[in-house]
Order: C-alpha cells, then structure tokens, then sequence
C-alpha cells in the first residue's frame, strides 16, 4: 500500500467504528480524526463531508461483504449460515444498514442508484428455479428479500435476540442448523 | 379519559413520533414540548427524564402490539402476514425496536428485565409441536425468532426492500403470500 492508500483506509477504520457505534447524525468527524490520527482538512481533502464519508464507509465495508461471503444460489441453506457466521464475526455491518434504514432510506430499496447490487443475485435465484433446486412458485426478489432476512435472524437487528461470540459453541450450531432447515424446507424444493 | 390521562397520551404521542424519527440520543425533549403543546417542566413530571420517557413510549406501542396483533401458535403463516400488515400500518413500531438495538441493547434479548414477554409465545409453540402443527425439531425459542425474523422481511429494518402504502395492492398481496407459504413450508409440518 502506498502511503495515501494507508491514509484512506486508517481513515475509513476509525469511520467505520464511529458511524457503526453513533449512527450518521450522531457521528462526530473530531473523533475520527482523533481515533485516526489525522487532521480534520484531512479527512475533508479525501473523503468530502461526513455525508459523503459515510457513503465511503457503506461501500467499503457492505458492499465489500458480498465479495467474503458469495452467493450460492444452489446452497440456499449453506448460504444463510455462512452469514450468521459473518454477522456474528462484524457486527458492524448490519449495525451500519441499520442507520442508513433508520437516518436515509425508510422506505423501497436500500441501495438506490446501486440497483445492480442485488440484480446478480436475482438473476442466479431465477436460473436455480428453472433448474430445480430453489421452489418456483415465488417471485424470485421475494425469495432473495426472504432469505437475508431469515439469515438476519440472530443479527444486531433482531426483534428477538442478537447473537454475541460469548454464546456457548453449541448454541451457535442450532441456530445454524436452524436456520439451514428452515431455509431448506422454506424455500428449496424437495429432494 | 380524564384530563391527567388525556394530557399522558398527548404526551405519549407526540414523543413517539420524535423517538422513532431521531431516536434516543437525537431526540428533543423541546420538540415534544412543543408538538404536545405541555411544558418541558410537565413532561418530566409525568414520565421524568427523557431515557424513562423512551422506556413508555417503548411499552406503550411495541409492548401493545402484542395485543392488537394476538399470537396464533396453531397458525404461523396467518400470522406472519398480520404481522406484514401491522409493520405496513404501524413504521414506528419496527423503528421504536431498531433505536433500542442500536442504542441500548446491542446484543442479547431485546426484552431484559422483560423476559416474560416472549415466554408465553415460546410455550404455545412447544404446545403446537407437541400437537403436531409445528415441526418438533427444532428449538422453540428459534422457532419464535425465526417466524419473527421472517414475518419482517418487509418491516423497517430491511436489508432488501421496505414495504410502502405506496406499493400497488398485488404486490402486497404477491409479498403476504410468499411469507406464509414460506412460514408453512419452513416452521410447520407438512399435512
């Protein structure tokens, strides 16, 4: 890494924690600077405003999860319990879709003007239901929407409980394997 | 209503929709004051400072929910698509529960100190696996967060797509629809 590249990413660190912790509104740019160790005209030079900073952090950090965990569209199952593995590893990610839904887009879509985010994805639960492993009696962006939510289950936006690494080794297992049955019997076809 | 319980719900009111807006830390107790048309002095009053005014403002929506919306262990899928017409009806309602998650209780049971609020939920769902509506292997306290997780694909906090009164009616029906076959296939037993 160059030192500018080093720059960016000990910026984008501290932004990071501080906009999964504060939320946007709630975010202080001072202890980014502080947490970073750089000046705030800094920041400003490379990032823009706190707005902006934010949009960079979203992108680095959610947008970058589709490339640790990819998309099987022919192991649903597994899929969905490859991300309770990652939501429990980072919870920063959801924490950070979480303040975008709560501060920026209430209602529709969650990544407006990223719509090829999803679209892949899709597209590959289409192909699965033509060659019979995903059911084809539902619309295929519901199944996708049902999905991440149901793996979301246990994830730092739960209704109910939120996993934490200090849960004993076999709780992590059933809910794993929870999850894989449902979204097996849920939304996979029946061997 | 006499003019004290009048004057809570006004109250109540008013500070529900400043909390789901901006949430804890973002909230204004000078808005309430002013949107309720009551004093900052008689605000405390009533509820005290402005954590405790959270804390019913949290009981009084999200903790009624439960009785506007009764739980049917013998019918999850039915359920499930009343709790979609209840987060279409009702944003603050998911709202209320994300700025408790992301600014109070980020991990663990949403409810502490209120434990007894899901345990009945997690009884009739043992009793329907006993009865043989609910598949029996899976833990039921996982079955209660799964079918919540679920049933909220649509609800606020999606990472996907957040229902709008805005979408046209098939859609809502195309999404109730896919829930409850979901639900079926996935938590119950096949008859």
């Amino acid at each position: 890494m160059t030192t500018a590249e080093q720059t960016r990413q000990r910026i984008l660190d501290a932004a990071t924690e501080e906009f999964a912790t504060h939320g946007i509104a709630g975010a202080r740019v001072d202890r980014i600077a502080k947490r970073s160790g750089m000046s705030k005209p800094m920041i400003y030079a490379y990032y823009g405003a706190k707005d902006q900073l934010f949009d960079a952090v979203f992108h680095a950090h959610v947008i970058a999860n589709g490339d640790r965990v990819p998309f099987t569209a022919a192991e649903l199952p597994e899929y969905a319990a490859r991300l309770y593995d990652d939501y429990l590893a980072d919870p920063a990610l959801a924490r950070l879709v979480l303040w975008k839904r709560l501060e920026r887009e209430s209602t529709g879509y969650l990544y407006p003007s990223l719509e090829d985010h999803d679209v892949r994805h899709i597209r590959d639960i289409e192909a699965e239901q033509r060659a019979g492993s995903i059911r084809p009696d539902l619309d295929p962006a519901d199944i996708w929407s049902l999905l991440i939510s149901t793996a979301a289950t246990w994830a730092q936006a739960s209704m109910t409980v939120v996993a934490t690494s200090a849960d004993a080794p076999e709780v992590h297992d059933r809910r794993r394997s929870a999850l894989a049955a449902t979204i097996r019997a849920g939304l996979c076809t029946q061997e």
